[in-house]
């Protein structure tokens, strides 16, 4: 193998792709490989290699030196695909059922060649279709708590919580968090991508003072705070799933974060299917939100009282307190999500491929205010009803209207 | 150089603190050098070397494998003589009137040779004597805003802040804060040490469930929030100062945290030095701490108006908001200080040094009560006047009834 490492990095064709998976002797046979690459993602290609003999395949992801989405303009260096490996890794460690197998991962290629999930769907795909996956929420709540908790300073030694800190230190991809969800749509800024019939809407959002110092807290938030490490885009398209699996793919921008981050970005992705979205059609994804709080709350508060090595956690009323803010700021997150969907750089399916045109513009009008409504109010918010409270307020009393 | 570097470490003596000086080529005359060890701290060797013909001197200071303070048993790893240098350094870059010059630092030797401050006196002694430092706030306060801003996102571009914050991760030295600042006091624990009429005091603060919270949440703080690069042990043992000039040493503890840390432990050991002095005494303490908040307000408020890198910092409030936040921590940090520094492993002579025994008691009791409720009104707590006012209520109701 080392003469693989020892290769300058190049990016993978799907002759070299297979000519890799045959030098790490990752089949039996190879007389019956085929690759195809696969990747729509920004930052990486990814190649699926299949042997047609025996059906086993995998995934070869490997990161690119710059962002797909702004061509070769937004250089962007190898290292996340380093991140990327050890965070699979790490949550692998504490929530094996959710994330993918790894294979091997090499720090020179940048690649990482892991389990192929084919046969699950990417849930953002699904859920556009109608689809429901039953045992999302409960998945993804447990997914997170366990991954939270068990690189949180409740269950690590201080001193080792800060040498695992070190190593996931990710200012690059931390960056784009930092610009495209939280500073950008805020702002009259080039990377802004919105039809002409908002530009109202936007325009009143970015003159809503205290929307926009709330949005400065969340940010700071995001800039400041190390609870425990994240995955940090956890997002509908970074999940796989099937009726009765789930799990968690692309943690390239993992590095420790706020607790609130990663279920703010999965909530919000829920409510941005919500959008389009008849009422009746809608409730399974409220469902959705509901269970994975409570899982999450439930997991997070039996490794808390089971496992915490902090003396404090003993203390009452403290673990109500750390779910407390996590939920506000979740809420906080979610909001800014929404609105990053809509109006930044980039966009999600469920949004964008609505139609007609009119419903399109209508249901972007109103993530634009729901997400508004999420950040300025999130200390209000205290339980997962009043998100669907909220949500019915702003759009079915337009449907009313309408 | 390289041949003292590359020697393995092992603590200096007077004579070979002379001959690395000698080595170093740090004095033209070598003649007449002398050396002396005058460390008083636990965690390090500090040497004077004098040159009695040219009247120069320097400061040899080298970090020990172990804390001094609990024998051998507590080793510490040499790293934290990196971070003081690098820490002075970095430091001396935006607030240098208030540094020592470093000439020299070696990672393997774990010294850094800096400037010789003996002309200077260590603040905590000169104010047990009665001394003021008429400067001395307005430096501590300008020197705490630009250090904090200038290593803040405020002032960084995240991502050279992040590599900053990598270089000065301390696991080790966090761990002293950690346990001895935030929660051995606060729990029956070995390390504390108080004299046993303030059993009854110290059982109470131990009972008291509300008090405990507010600690949980100022030490998750301290674990979690990485606002700027800051001293870190900022108590009036690491100053020297004359009526003109104020030096800030000791930089060992520094890491990316919260914004009030630093200005919370020099609030409090003014404050520790406050409970042994009658009323009339204690009001330059009091005029010391307002100028401290005042000083540090402005230049923090002039660098974020004429310097801030962050586009939401024009935002209405936003500046309110952290200069809230971080009064807020500092009075909670404060009150932590005081405790610990009562009844916990290191004491300091404002109060063991105070005669008769009946009055260092009164006035222990006295910064028990005082620390608790600094940390469990915190959020009442707006102006440095109200911090007057209720030491008064503390400390002058009981002078009233004895």
């Amino acid at each position: 193998m080392s003469t693989i490492s020892a290769r300058q990095y190049e990016p993978l064709t799907t002759e070299s792709a297979i000519e890799l998976a045959k030098k790490l002797q990752l089949f039996t046979n190879t007389s019956a490989l085929t690759c195809e690459e696969i990747g729509d993602g920004n930052l990486n290609l990814v190649f699926r290699i299949v042997d047609h003999h025996s059906k086993k395949s995998i995934i070869i992801k490997q990161a690119l030196p710059y962002a797909k989405v702004v061509g070769e303009s937004w250089p962007l260096t190898l290292q996340r695909a380093t991140i990327e490996s050890h965070a699979l890794r790490q949550f692998a460690d504490v929530a094996r059922e959710y994330v993918p197998k790894v294979y091997y991962s090499d720090q020179q290629l940048a690649v990482t060649i892991m389990e192929d999930l084919s046969h699950l769907d990417i849930v953002r795909k699904g859920l556009i279709k109608g689809k429901n996956y039953p045992l999302l929420s409960q998945h993804i709540g447990e997914y997170v708590a366990k991954t939270l908790f068990y690189t949180s300073d409740f269950a690590l030694d201080p001193q080792e919580k800060k040498k695992l800190l070190k190593q996931f230190i990710n200012p690059e991809l931390c960056k784009i968090t930092e610009d495209l969800v939280f500073t950008d749509p805020f702002f009259d800024h080039e990377t802004n991508d919105y039809e002409v019939e908002l530009k109202n809407d936007v325009e009143s959002l970015w003159k809503d003072k205290p929307l926009l110092l709330e949005v400065a807290k969340l940010k700071e938030k995001f800039l400041t705070n190390s609870d425990a490490l994240i995955h940090g885009d956890l997002h509908t398209g970074s999940i796989f799933a099937s009726d009765s699996e789930t799990k968690v793919i692309d943690p390239e921008f993992a590095f420790f974060g706020p607790l609130g981050f990663d279920l703010g970005q999965f909530i919000a992705n829920l409510l941005l299917n919500a959008f389009g979205r008849t009422n009746s059609k809608r409730q399974i994804l409220f469902h959705h939100i509901d269970v994975t709080w409570k899982t999450f709350k439930e997991t997070f508060s039996f490794l808390w009282k089971e496992h915490s090595v902090e003396v404090f956690s003993k203390v009452d009323g403290y673990l109500d307190y750390v779910l407390q803010e996590t939920f506000e700021d979740a809420i906080g997150f979610a909001g800014c999500e929404v609105i990053r969907r809509t109006i930044g750089l980039a966009h999600v399916a469920d949004l964008d491929e609505l139609n007609p045109f009119e419903s399109r513009i209508a249901a972007k009008q109103n993530a634009l205010q729901f997400g508004r409504e999420l950040i300025k109010n999130r200390r209000n918010i205290q339980t997962t009803d009043q998100i669907n409270q909220l949500f019915n307020e702003i759009v079915n009393v337009k449907e009313t209207l309408a």
